[in-house]
């Protein structure tokens, strides 16, 4: 018998996963490998991060997503490299796995714009251990804040900062506003909660600006009557363990979140192959840059109907059941060019609040609470598994109905784990 | 006005916990310190090590417990010592807290018969930040096997043992079982996760040495018929990075849980006072070290009519509540001598599987899916809160009907974590 032919899929989010999910029970031995153990469901991750719901209502195991696919294998392992020539990929602990087709989706980090130093004090939000970090900061600071007697250092312990105005930084600002107003009153003694400062920083003219310019105002409005003070116009010029600076003017915060731009990870250097600006990997028409091998997802940079392809999940999960389709076209023998990738935009969607979403599609603008109810349901609806589904829910009514946050957990105590 | 007596309280565990609850209202300011922001159900942290339940369900902000008695302040803080002269309480941030009167709460760790040095390979169980070490250990060593092709290796991978035959070495030793023959298989591709082995190692003669006889050799039965291989009547004489050696035999194992003993908190030595051989601080029948200070829960060694008081959550509440209960008493300028504390015990509870636990009370012994249903009633009754009741009820439900564990997930991966 002829071995087949083997597939490898670097990384397991959207992409990666749809991709191999699309080449179950094919006629090729697929790899699926990721540094981490799980899948994401990333569009809640912010909320993973302010402790509304627990890092497992969101994430499941990758093999147990495949398991049923007896084709389908899954790989612990950090990929380092690609030899386009060889046609191996290099993992960290010394092994190489071949392939015949080859899929990167390996998603994209936080970009701090050539200032990396910033991320040891302004943390961004990609995976769980992000979340975990980033909830711990912001419980330890209210923590620490109880026991400030200078008033001056106490400000600066209630003051957050989140960098960046697009989805995630108005989540995790709305968020954080919710936690000051709704959650913790009542928890301290030495000061008030809902004295905290949340201010969102951006530097365009308005935030969301991906999104039509009443919706944007829309959520202005409604995180502005929640306390958040949003600053625009600016670039944020520095940070540091102090706080940031915006412009000239200085910001004394203990807390400062990143949420302004990403890097596409180096898939293109492993590839040795052309970049854009955010290092995304420029492909052609069937999103592949050589014969065999195709990037998806965030890390490639796709047109499509002339327009460059947004950043978000539905975007990669069509680009990896296209590959998939591709993969399987070849395994058949069709050998005749493949009709190029087609995004179909289904629109954008942000929450604002536990009340208050913007949904901005094709044909229709929601905002407010209809909208709310259209994104709690599209995302219900898009966890994997019942499970999830009645977990997160519980954790929203729960929080809709006493303000409590359940996942309100300082793990990875400084002083017995860092 | 003349400033109320300070009460500081030591612990934020079941027992200090109990303690403070019972000082709701009283005419004495209550600081509650703990190096940890929350309270922890410690019965099911097994659970959260075996990726049965989230962590965030068995787990509560302190300050959130006590939010509604305004004369309680809750500390996050790491204790270094007590100065009985001076009356004040020293924390690790160089901070200093007063008190009039003391309790001391602060439980127990594990302990390695003076073999420190075995920690590294063998972690214990005693708060959430250990169960997310030892998920991921578990759930590492069988990616690992995955792409083992040494066979020697492999059988190490998927060897698991688990150092003590208490409640907790039984339980965790029955989950991973079970993980190994219901939730895996059929998500490796290169190995049979039912081939795996768990080893349980109990120096005593028998496993589960607090219950009466009939009922651990029901759990000994229970335990085998799912694969479990129990070893009797020999100690660990040595524990590294290969594995054990039990005598003089050696078992290779890439996982080893211990669960073989306790020591408690350096309360004896803050307090320059007698201690037990475990650690405990030795005190009166009132439960005091001397005026106005008290020592309560596993951190104490308690004798109750002529019997040594176990070291379970009941006991550690009812001390709590007992020494609250005299502290109100010199609140209100009572002087006589208190009565001295008495143990209600209200038996023992343990689970074996996901269908049998066994079940030791006073005048009744139960074992099977009766003290099953028993066990699960009384834990679930004694979580904290309607959502942490679902969210528990929930998983197990979920892992009942499905095999599945919904918190399988490896954070703080080492390449990035560590």
């Amino acid at each position: 018998m002829m071995p087949l032919p083997r597939t490898v899929i670097i990384g397991g989010g959207f992409g990666g996963l749809s991709c191999a999910k699309s080449l179950g029970g094919a006629a090729t031995a697929v790899t699926l490998i990721d540094q981490r153990n799980y899948h994401l469901f990333q569009p809640l991750l912010y909320q993973a991060a302010t402790a509304l719901v627990g890092p497992s209502d969101i994430a499941w195991p990758i093999r147990s997503l495949v398991r049923r696919h007896r084709n389908i294998r899954t790989l612990l392992g950090t990929v380092i490299g690609i030899d386009r020539g060889e046609r191996i990929v290099r993992l960290d602990d010394g092994n190489s796995i071949a392939f015949d087709f080859l899929v990167v989706a390996t998603g994209a980090r936080h970009a701090y714009f050539g200032h990396d130093e910033w991320e040891a004090f302004a943390p961004g939000l990609k995976n769980l251990d992000d979340a975990t970090n980033i909830r711990r900061k912001i419980l330890v600071a209210f923590e620490r804040a109880e026991f400030e007697s200078d008033p001056q250092k106490r400000a600066a312990l209630l003051t957050f900062v989140i960098v960046g105005g697009g989805p995630t930084g108005v989540e995790l600002a709305g968020m954080i506003a919710e936690l000051t107003r709704r959650t913790l009153p009542g928890e301290f003694r030495a000061f008030d909660p809902q004295s905290s400062r949340v201010i969102l920083v951006e530097s365009n003219a308005r935030i969301l600006a991906t999104f039509a310019e009443p919706l944007s105002a829309f959520a202005t409005r409604s995180l502005a009557q929640m306390g958040v003070e949003i600053l625009t116009g600016v670039a944020v010029t520095h940070v540091d363990a102090k706080g940031i600076a915006r412009g000239d003017e200085p910001i004394e915060a203990a807390t400062v979140l990143w949420a302004a731009g990403v890097q596409a990870s180096p898939a293109a250097k492993w590839l040795d192959t052309l970049s854009d600006r955010a290092g995304r990997v420029v492909v052609g028409p069937d999103l592949s840059v050589a014969d065999g091998i195709w990037v998806i997802g965030d890390t490639a940079a796709v047109q499509s109907n002339g327009k460059p392809v947004p950043g978000l999940a539905p975007a990669a999960k069509q680009q990896g059941q296209y590959v998939g389709h591709l993969i399987r076209r070849r395994l058949s023998g069709q050998t005749e060019a493949p009709q190029p990738f087609r995004y179909r935009h289904q629109g954008n969607l942000a929450t604002v609040s536990r009340r208050a979403a913007i949904a901005d599609f094709p044909h229709l603008r929601l905002k407010g609470r209809l909208a709310w109810w259209l994104w709690g349901i599209a995302h219900i609806f898009f966890l994997i598994g019942a499970r999830n589904r009645i977990a997160v829910a519980l954790n929203w009514l729960w929080a809709h109905a006493t303000g409590g946050r359940g996942a309100r957990l300082i793990t990875r105590h400084d002083d017995k784990d860092a």
